[in-house]
Formats: C-alpha cells, sequence, structure tokens
C-alpha cells in the first residue's frame, strides 16, 4: 500500500521492495496468493500491493484480468483458490513490472523471450528476478536455463525456484517445500533471501542452495524421468521397477547438469525439494507419467494423446526429451545417457517399451 | 552337483563356492530361485547345489521342506513360483550350511541370534555371509546391525545387501537393482564380487558399495519414514507433502547412520537402490504405508490394524522408530531428528497425526 511505503520513505528508513508476478497461470496464481500473504506479514519489507501480469483472454464474455480484480480468484486457472486483495492483475507487463525491485518470472518458457523484450529497457536495473519455468532452452548445439536467459536479457540478477509444488496442493496451504537457487555472488544471495521472505510459510517451505542452474535443470529434466516411470506403469512392470528407473533417471539428471553447466552442486539433485522430492512427486502423479502411461496402454501417439488428455498443451517431458536428444547427438554423447535415449527412442523412433531398461 | 565339483577338485582348479540360503520365507525364497539359477550360469564358480534352510512347519498335513522339495515351489511364503530343482530345502540350519562357503542370511531379525548360536563353530571359517536382514538391533543405549551381529557370532565376513527388492517381483524377474554393501578390507571386497556373480542377473541389477553399515540401516531406516508417508496419505495430504516428508526422512537417515556408525557413506541413501529407490518403492507400497495410512483413518492402534491387516505379524516401522527413539531418548538427540520423533509421538504418544509436519 503507498501509504505504508511514502511513510518508511518519509522516515529515512530503507525503501520496500515492490512484487511483480510475471504470469499467471495454475502456478503463477498459486505463487501470487503467496506473495500476497507475506507481503502483508513483512509489511517492513514489502510494499503492500503485488503487481499480477495477466495475458489477456476473454472468461465469459469479460477481460480475464478484469474478472480476478472483481472476484480475486483466477477461475479460468485456478478456480476456487481465494487471491489476497492486494494482487492485482494487469494486462500489461510493461506496466505490471513499472517501479518493481523483485521480478517473479512463472511463464510458459515458449513466451519468455518475447515478455524480456518487451520489458528490457523498463525493469529497474536494481531489481531482483526469479524464475519459476520448468524447461530448457536447445539451440545450435547448446543449451541454457531460463534464468540465464531473463538475466541476459534484463541484465538484472535471477535465481531460479523449483521444488515438489503441484500448484493445486500448495493453493490449498498443504505442507510442502521448494528450493531456490542462487547465483555465487552477494547479489544473488540477496536475491535469495528475498525471494525467501517472500514465499516462506509454514506450509509452503523455502530452502536455499548456491546452484541457479541444478534448480533449474532438476525442473526440466525430472519430466524426462517422469516419462519413463508413465512406461513403467503402462507396462505393469510395478514398483521396483518404477524405482530403479527412477533412480537411474535422477544419476543421469545430475550427470547431465554437471557435464553441460559450471557449479551445479551434486546435492541439489539428491537432497533437495527441486531434486529428489519434485522426481517423486512428478513421478506419482503428474501429467507426463499420465501420458506416458496411456502410450504404453493404447499404442496411441503422443501427439493424439496431448489432444485427448491435455486439451492439446504439448507435453513437457517429451519435447525436453527431443532437445535432450539433440544436444547429446549433436555432443555425440546419446549412448553416455541411456535411460534419457530410452525416452527418446521409444517416445520418437518406435522402439517397443519394454525395452526400456534393456540397456540400463 | 558332487560330480563338477569333484572333478574341479580332481583337476587342481580352485574350489567352487557351495552356496547355503538361511531362511525361505517371501524373501528368502525369491532369492533362493536368482541363486539357483545363478548357480547353474556361472558352474566355473559355484556348485550346482543350493541348500535352503526351511523353517519346519505344517503346510496341509506335510513337513513345508517336503512339500517344497516334491514341488519346487514354496506354496506358503511365495506361491506360484517355481524354484529350480538345484535349490533344496532343508530343515536343520547346521546340516543346511555344512561346507557352505557363501551363506545367505534371510530370516526375520528375532531369529538371527538364535540360528547363530546353532551355527556357531559349524561353519567354514572363510566362509563368505550376506545379510539380507530390515532391521537393527538396539540394546543397552547401543544400536547394531545384523551384518555385524553374524559377523561377530560366526568370525565369518558378513556383507549387507538391500534394495528396490518386493520379493513378488523379483520372483516374476520384473525389472529390480538392489545393492551390495561391503567391509573395506580385502575379504569385504573379494565377498561382495562372489555374491554379486551369485545374485546379478538382466532383470536383477546388483550394484555394489564399501558401506556395509549404510547399506544395513537404510534397510532398516526406510521403514520408519514409510510411516510417516503412509500417515501423510490417511491424512490426504497430497503429493507434494509425501515427497517433502520423504526427502526430510530420507536426510534424517543419512544423519543419523553418519552420527552413529563410522565409514557410512552419504551417496549410499541418496543414490544407490538399498538407499533412495526402496524409499521409493517403500513409500509407494509396502504394509508400513499402508497400516499408517489406516491408523490416520480409522483411528484404530496400531496392534490391532497388525492383527487385522497383517494377521498379527509386526510392523517394521513403529518398531524401528522405537527402537530408534529409546537410542536417541538415550542420547539426548530427540529433537535433531524431527521427522522420526513426530512418527514416535503419532503411533506411540497420542500425538495427532496432524502434527507430522509442525515442527519439520
Amino acid at each position: 500500500m503507498s501509504s505504508s511505503s511514502s511513510s518508511a520513505a518519509a522516515s529515512g528508513s530503507q525503501k520496500k521492495h515492490k512484487v511483480a508476478i510475471v504470469g499467471s497461470g495454475n502456478w503463477g496464481s498459486a505463487i501470487a496468493r503467496i506473495a500476497g500473504q507475506n507481503t502483508q506479514r513483512h509489511s517492513d519489507i514489502f510494499e503492500h500491493e503485488v503487481q499480477m501480469y495477466v495475458f489477456e483472454e476473454d472468461y465469459k464474455g469479460k477481460p480475464l484480468s478484469q474478472v480476478i480484480n472483481e472476484t480475486h480468484e483466477n477461475p479460468k486457472y485456478l478456480p476456487g483458490c481465494q487471491l489476497p486483495d492486494n494482487v492485482v492483475a494487469n494486462p500489461s507487463p510493461v506496466d505490471a513490472v513499472k517501479d518493481a525491485t523483485m521480478l517473479v518470472f512463472v511463464l510458459p518458457h515458449q513466451f519468455i523471450r518475447s515478455v524480456c523484450k518487451q520489458l528490457k529497457g523498463k525493469v529497474d536495473p536494481n531489481a531482483h528476478a526469479i524464475s519459476m519455468i520448468k524447461g530448457v532452452e536447445v539451440k545450435d548445439g547448446k543449451i541454457s536455463i531460463f534464468a540465464d536467459v531473463i538475466q541476459e536479457a534484463l541484465g538484472i540478477s535471477c535465481s531460479a525456484l523449483s521444488g515438489a509444488n503441484i500448484a493445486n496442493e500448495v493453493a490449498q496451504d498443504k505442507f510442502s517445500e521448494t528450493t531456490i537457487g542462487h547465483r555465487a555472488d552477494a547479489k544473488g544471495r540477496e536475491n535469495a533471501e528475498l525471494f525467501f521472505k517472500l514465499f516462506d510459510t509454514p506450509t509452503f517451505k523455502v530452502g536455499i542452495i548456491e546452484d541457479v542452474a541444478g534448480v533449474s535443470l532438476c525442473g526440466a529434466l525430472k519430466n524426462v524421468v517422469a516419462i519413463a516411470a508413465g512406461f513403467t506403469d503402462g507396462l505393469g512392470w510395478g514398483d521396483n521397477a518404477k524405482a530403479a528407473v527412477m533412480r537411474i533417471g535422477l544419476m543421469e539428471m545430475k550427470r547431465f547438469s554437471e557435464e553441460f553447466f559450471d557449479g551445479v552442486k551434486p546435492e541439489t539433485f539428491t537432497e533437495t525439494s527441486a531434486g529428489v522430492a519434485d522426481l517423486i512427486t512428478t513421478c506419482l502423479g503428474g501429467r507426463n507419467r499420465k501420458c506416458a502411461e496411456a502410450f504404453v496402454k493404447t499404442g496411441k501417439p503422443f501427439d493424439q494423446l496431448e489432444k485427448e488428455l491435455l486439451n492439446g498443451q504439448k507435453l513437457q517431458g517429451t519435447e525436453t526429451a527431443r532437445e535432450v536428444h539433440e544436444l547429446l547427438a549433436a555432443r555425440g554423447k546419446v549412448d553416455d545417457y541411456p535411460l534419457f535415449k530410452a525416452v527418446y527412442s521409444i517416445a520418437y523412433e518406435g522402439i517397443d517399451a519394454h525395452d526400456l531398461t534393456s540397456r540400463l
């Protein structure tokens, strides 16, 4: 609320942080709810109002942003969940981030570059950013995480947040953990502490690790392993096989990340919520697991299953498996990652799912 | 087969190893099947015949050992699974281990000491042993693993084997991994290599790590975490909470083991089938998880649920939680392990299951 902010400014104390959430899907809305609660809880640190960029679309004849501001609910992506009154939907990304000192990026990854283009030069150069994007960018034989894409595009320090975080459960305050991975410099550590304050609650526990790449890669690569886990479910292979595939997948995630990124910590994969815990959640439930199970059971191709089971939304696991394969093929390293290879071969090359573990 | 053994002896080549399985329950029978197949596959290393000690009991009017030898099936504990003909049931433990150079201990832990007492002085002093026992012994404020109990009682080198190994799935050749943890000395490494040969198959993949305590403790402590995972199922808390409890539990398992045992390796917990993978399997299915879920949903005490759901068999998870609590209480360290403490308090002290995560 601007009154408290101006009184703080008037009293000469440190300027409060202004938060903008860039994105308002299922996960974006869930995290906006927490941010809205915590800016109120920590009113000494944060401005009251939290801006939330909403990609404008029609919702039952009204603009979605208007519906959200009138009802304090995002009925399209997080129905039934009350947002705090201080979360304000804004259909303009540029306007939403105006004066913001903390930016939370929680957009589908295909929109990142275009939104960053719009925001370039319009963001406080001292602002802190965090990426909640699950995915990687593979181009010309190179792989990038979106925290790097954002940091480079906007010239601001960008951390990553990932964890065992099914949005609907977080929105219901069911117990959950998450992990912030930050840069090694002082600005990175400050960034992590600020976002810790913005997100940590008694039922949403935030851990911190100095590893922005590891946290980002966990969020992307776990979906490839979830495809493999879904295959075992479809094959009816039981819990031993599923656990084995998850373990082998976790080790490939770790090894892959260590091979292609500097400063990745093994414990990000094996000990944090972003690593082992998110892998578990994703392989227990999750759309990647579900579609992979259906792939084996029905014999239908993935693009058809996406239409039937996901309203045509693209699966992240098969997409990431393809990108990872593309990178490994360019480097001549496909055979070093037998589980990733098997997932790719089964999903894209017509190899029988029964061959999943034959080369592990 | 004695003929091949005597011809090997006659030709002056190294004496072959003779295998005895000490135990014939569900898991004992499943592993005897693999051992019987692999002694045939590696007839250059192993004698043909595999002895299996069977605690004699009546099965439909006949001694169980006789039924097994006539039908090559253990209808009581592993019905529907054909054992190789070279697995021979023997109701005498002393007779079963006669001349054996490799002993596989796969008994319920309450019988270990009495069986070892019977075998003392009757085992080849150069024999190799392996423990597949899930559990620990806590006595007078001290904790022991059964591989140490066996090694000390019989004076032979004893490794441990544990993994994500639901016996019925292993018996059906569904893909599975397991882990051998061995001693640091040369004899320990030889032990691990021999048991690798005895157990590894294309669908039962054996990993090796120099950490007998870590592997043993994984097998025992995971059951405590499975109780916590079952509580979250009973509470309807969802996959985020379950994954969080599993992650926190895995970290407490690791920390506890490092605190009370020398030479424990962190990666045994976070990277092997005995660690993270077995934890996953046990928390997905398993009787500890199931009874803990029922405990929350029905409000019935565990001893009643054991009668109703397990035919009165004792639950390992609650038992191990009690033993761990006893040890930690004796050392004044209960509060250092908040998840173990919560499991104990809920199972034994009437604390509401909703408090499971309040101190994590």
